[in-house]
């Protein structure tokens, strides 16, 4: 159905906003930019900023949480198929599509974020400090060059594990049994980490 | 190799740090608890706070992020094994045992986030509700209850494919094909998402 005019509007207000954003982000540097800044080259009032968006950091969040609503949609709408995997992978490569047809606003944000790592909590900066020098840990084991997907897949499948586990024990306030449940975790994921493990290029 | 005395007294003061912060995070709420009234309570001064931690935020982080450094600690030191995916196990559930020898924090840290979102950041907090909404929509799908782990473990592994393939193309400024990067990564994941389907309970 396609928007009215009121509704086309409001879109193109709020897209004017992120890619205003992004680009004085991108140009000044994400911590001097204020939402004023923002307003002022789009033309808006803060009130009407704020209609839209809490933060300056929801903005430059926004072509993630887009991608994971366009993700959410697609799967809800997939029929009930032979297997979940099946509309899982059909409502990614949907969602694969969706931020190919307009890419530019999506790299934006994440040059941003890659090369001012202020823009995230401490300890979202430490996890991916983390996460770089494990993915290079198993890069090296694995005997894989940077550009293979192989070393973060087998460290994604892990942690994932890992956190599930951790999860499903803190959400019964530790009284399901951490072990077992990582166990039962990590036994699952096993055929995962082999097939990626053969797959290593 | 044991402390010395001057490393035991730090390490001492940061735990109680953690412990008390912690402790007063639940009783009085996160957001209204300052770094003064932790280091009152502590007996230390607001310069000592900041010897340890950056902000109140990196001691509600502190129990994940000692984890994580016992993961990596531990994975390094696994001797190189036939897989890598051994070594991994390894690590994981040596960290398990260091968090179950004393889960109190642990569990207080998690119960924390929980019951104040306002910890996260709002991108984090948007991307939380979205895993809750897409893990009841694979329960139902795979006619799985609450506890089941493989609700979580498969929409874990299909984000784990996603991520895998947008951190190599945003890491190539754009360059690398998204779709082929998906389109290999899920490949390279289905075996994983079979045998998670096999197994649900």
């Amino acid at each position: 159905m396609p928007l009215g005019s009121r509704e086309r509007r409001k879109e193109n207000t709020r897209r004017a906003l992120v890619e205003c954003a992004l680009r004085l982000f991108a140009e000044r540097g994400y911590a001097t930019v204020t939402v004023e800044d923002i307003c002022a080259e789009v033309d808006v009032s803060p009130r009407t900023f704020f209609r839209y968006f809490a933060s300056k950091e929801q903005v430059l969040a926004e072509p993630i949480t887009t991608a994971l609503d366009v993700l959410r949609a697609e799967f809800v709408q997939t029929p009930p198929a032979r297997s979940v995997w099946t509309g899982l992978r059909a409502a990614l490569l949907a969602t694969v599509e969706h931020i190919e047809a307009g890419p530019e606003e999506f790299l934006r944000a994440a040059q941003i974020v890659r090369n001012a790592p202020e823009t995230l909590s401490s300890s979202a900066r430490a996890l991916l400090e983390w996460e770089l020098t494990m993915r290079s840990e198993l890069e090296q084991r694995l005997g894989a060059g940077p550009d293979s997907l192989q070393p973060r897949l087998l460290l994604g499948v892990a942690m994932v594990g890992f956190r599930t586990a951790l999860d499903a024990w803190t959400e019964s306030d530790g009284a399901r049994p951490l072990r077992e449940l990582a166990e039962a975790a990590l036994d699952t994921l096993r055929p995962a980490a082999r097939a990626i493990e053969r797959q290593v290029t």
